[in-house]
């Protein structure tokens, strides 16, 4: 399929990329730039790029079309406009939590951030067994004030209505109605496993209860506008080392259930806590109770602090959001498990063990241990009610 | 407070209306033709345009403010559009259901369609005891295409997330916001109630679990995107005579909760069932059941032949969207009841009593039967139920 581009949009070459960054004036003319693209190349284009003195730029272009399946699947540049525009709202909520924003072009579809290559992707440092001590801190700070300051808790709620009229994203949401939601849990070309799963998969598909609650799940994310969703909050989406964490990636941000970021971060905690040894474990487990924790008190303490809505001084009413988030955190987290297992979309935790007999243990466990969490969403009412099932679910039970 | 009018807009008179409607060629120009304006006045200006041999055609064009405050309440002049491109929606799908749209113009924010003088206002109608006994068939049959071919069962879900950047509506969003769910549940000036009624009303501010249950229907007016609703269906936004029903003035139209219209049209009959005498409620309580039969007989029917979504087919699905609708409904019937007694906006079907002790006895069975039905959604889980809790209020139980 021949792709229609917008005129004045032109993918970028190292070359072009060191010349439109002099020209904006982020360099002086006679640096000597270095720049090398090093995209994981599914859907952009990140150019690096550095002076003599090792200042550092990224240049980050969208692709008019999905790598991942070739230059067949067109993808609207207008996700970098998006990811602009996701980044400045979230820029002033948690300024050291996201990239400093340099520049934005809608026409070209780019974005020129900090450079973060200080920093791990944490789920190349996760399987490297690295525990990142701040991660899940920050990342329930972020959740609770990305989240809270837009929704209808803390956002005007006519303003809202603008942010969600502008942050409208059919065409990247439709990859996840259907990469998440739908295929996994139907036959289709876009699924991806091991013969030797094909069983587990079949009682997927065959398993109506399951279904109709993955049903109820698809439902929320197409019509809950709670928040502004990050959108695809998994470990390859945050940078971290020791002390820092930055996320970024935030393309697929629409309008959404606020339990889908919560639960997505979860999912991909769980994959390490699946693969990791006991004794590397802990951390996992403790990053799991630390965010919803983080996230909890925060969002407590804004609810308290920040509120544009008077029915949040009702007796009841935050408990009962808190519940719901976390009922529908679970449900999500489980289809995360299970898509990124079978689906289209893999992860490396899973996919980068060797061993195939520990692998298809491992993927194993993540079918089951998703199949359980949204079965058994309004059961698990706790982080604590997650670890235990994750362990009865490891043991086999 | 003056109110910054968009060049080109500007209020008809009963002279320019004939003027504008020959122009565009409507009439002759010769034609003698009878103006008057024919607005109920709350928000917008209504003429009715006739020439000699009684043809006939109405002009509604937008104010740019709310006259049921005076002047100081500026109301965007976009709900026209709002209106307009509701009509061109629903003409497809219900075309016997809505006026015919002759012409419509932003700028001016005026549509121009069909002169529906020959039928009654229902609310007005009811009042004076007539019964329309095809309104329930059409309002289910109403209710299920609109809601249906606009929700993600039936519509392309990603036309549909265009259609609802399109219909971003968050001024007339905000009257309802306010005036149906806040205000009646708090101490509030808009407020408005007989000071016999002060006691019932304050046991209404000071109950938090009505509160709890109000705000979380508050949120779903606010979150939950499920199809395109009309957003004002109560009686006096439908006219009717014995065979035919039109639904008029969509201008609150927006993307939200599918119960919020069945809900308003739910209690614009209990407002009937309150009033009239014993022998003349019956075809109220028939319509009543006859509204949610027809509307779960043509939704269950497009599900299974018009559905774009591939879960539609999962066991158990369509019985629990229907009861979510149902229970949502009962709720919004609930808040609809309490605000339309002690909230800003009255209805005939109460204020007109003149006998003052039946009026305040009816105000009270109003708001005693909206809280019964706010507290009990999950319990009332059929038209039957509601009816039999109708009785229980009514007897003063």
């Amino acid at each position: 399929m021949t792709i229609a581009l917008k005129e004045g949009y032109q993918p970028l070459t190292e070359a072009t990329a060191i010349q439109l960054i002099k020209e904006l004036g982020y360099f002086h003319a006679h640096d000597q730039l270095r720049c090398r693209e090093i995209g994981d190349g599914n859907l952009n284009l990140v150019f690096h790029i550095q002076n003599e003195n090792d200042k550092a730029l990224i240049i980050k272009q969208a692709l008019p079309y999905a790598k991942v399946v070739g230059e067949s699947w067109p993808l609207t540049l207008h996700r970098a406009t998006i990811e602009g525009n996701y980044l400045k709202n979230a820029i002033p909520l948690v300024p050291e939590l996201v990239p400093q924003l340099h520049h934005t072009d809608e026409v070209k579809a780019l974005t020129i951030m900090e450079d973060l290559s200080h920093l791990d992707i944490v789920r190349t440092g996760f399987i490297a067994g690295k525990s990142y001590p701040n991660l899940s801190r920050h990342i329930g700070e972020y959740l609770a004030k990305t989240l809270f300051f837009t929704s209808d808790f803390g956002c005007n709620q006519q303003v809202k209505k603008g942010l969600q009229q502008a942050f409208s994203n059919p065409e990247l949401c439709k990859i996840t109605e259907d990469l998440v939601f739908s295929d996994p849990f139907h036959e289709s070309d876009t699924n991806d496993f091991e013969p030797e799963l094909k069983g587990t998969v079949e009682r997927l598909w065959q398993d109506d209860s399951l279904k109709l609650e993955v049903a109820k799940l698809k439902y929320k994310f197409l019509t809950h506008g709670e928040a502004l969703l990050h959108g695809d909050l998994h470990t390859g989406s945050i940078f971290a080392n020791e002390t820092d964490t930055k996320v970024i990636d935030p393309e697929f941000a629409f309008f959404g259930p606020i339990g889908f970021d919560i639960g997505q971060f979860f999912a991909n905690l769980l994959f390490q806590a699946i693969t990791r040894t006991e004794e590397n474990r802990d951390i996992i487990l403790s990053h799991l109770h630390q965010v919803w924790k983080t996230f909890e008190e925060t969002f407590t303490t804004l609810w308290h602090t920040s509120s544009v809505e008077t029915f949040t001084r009702t007796k009841g009413y935050l408990e009962y959001v808190l519940k719901e988030y976390f009922k529908d955190s679970i449900g999500f987290a489980g289809c995360e498990l299970i898509r990124r297992t079978i689906g289209l979309a893999h992860v490396a935790d899973l996919d980068g063990i060797e061993d195939s007999s520990r692998r298809l243990a491992s993927k194993k466990i993540a079918i089951e241990l998703g199949r359980q969490l949204i079965l058994q969403q309004s059961n698990i009412t706790s982080t604590k009610d997650m670890e235990r099932l994750f362990e009865k679910v490891k043991r086999g039970e």
